[in-house]
């Protein structure tokens, strides 16, 4: 039975994405089944055309549709400063908060001995490179306040020492409309330490 | 910037698969970005494909490639025996319990006066006529032990009194595996009533 195969694929690609499992990713395909005209040919539409276009950008490793990304082409962000995240989730995030208005440096991941994830993999030296000929100002980091990505925050600082660019980092505090009750300690101790004149 | 117009418009139709949100969605899209070549080509081309070919069975209700389903087209499935069953969704849950051998009838909802869903939308009358003509000896209602799945089994089993075949409806009682104290009333009632001969 050719149909029931060609189902059953769908579905197992489906259940292949992060927050499907088996049983939502048959659930997903029974939807899109029931709506075969209004849904389901649109998205496969969609996917196609992202699948074919994405491409990552050769400045920055954010994903577009062309060689520069929409944020590195465009003349109105500053070019003195560039902000470093780890992936294009976090670049995305940045961009919500709409609180940035320099460039980007997406690192891909963090350094990891284990799974050999080196400085070029990170796009590491291509970042200094990029640092000393745009004659950028400030590199703020960016990076998850995990252990690995302290640590590729750090090895980041150590490159670029040599640099006329100030290094910055995301200030370590309260959460906007976090309560303290909720807080765990290591982030009530950093807040505190980094308390301010009110 | 139209590429990052393609990839939004591509989170927005993922958002609207059951149990994905805007948030997973753009988890799920991330993740497809990052796999182009092995996951995001694959899966657009699956999608388009069902979406081009998948039609519903014109006897049953399934949904298949061609104008018979896997299971009608099937001559070993017996003909005598038509399982009534609510959506595909549960003519699927049916196959993978593999103890029924014999066809379907996929009603593609229950009757809802508030929703204006009559037998006509369910294809009850095509049901009566197909019991008929095929001589179906009979007629298993499979449909949700919830008050509009019961209410349109009593109304199919009133529209097929006339007819020769027999109607039975799935047992109610204990689920295997299941422990009585975390069962609810009605089911330990109607496990009881239906008692058996150890």
């Amino acid at each position: 039975m050719d149909d029931t195969r060609d189902i059953e694929a769908l579905i197992d690609l489906m259940a292949r994405l992060p927050g499907l499992g088996p049983r939502s990713a048959r659930r997903a395909v029974l939807a899109l089944l029931k709506k075969r005209g209004q849904l389901m040919a649109p998205l496969a539409q969609a996917m196609a055309n992202v699948a074919l276009n994405a491409r990552d950008c050769m400045v920055c490793g954010n994903i577009g549709t062309s060689e520069l990304c929409p944020i590195c082409a465009d003349p109105a962000r500053a070019t003195g400063e560039i902000c470093v995240v780890e992936d294009v989730a976090d670049l995305w995030a940045m961009e919500r908060g709409q609180a940035f208005k320099g460039r980007y440096h997406v690192l891909g991941g963090t350094l990891s001995a284990l799974d050999s994830v080196g400085p070029d993999e990170l796009g590491i030296p291509r970042l200094v490179a990029r640092v000393a000929s745009e004659g950028t100002r400030e590199v703020i980091l960016a990076l998850n306040a995990t252990v690995d990505g302290q640590t590729t925050a750090h090895y980041i600082a150590d490159a670029l020492a040599g640099s006329a660019a100030q290094i910055t980092s995301l200030a370590q505090g309260v959460p906007v409309g976090g309560e303290l009750d909720y807080l765990d300690d290591g982030t009530i101790g950093a807040a505190l330490r980094a308390r301010r004149r009110f």
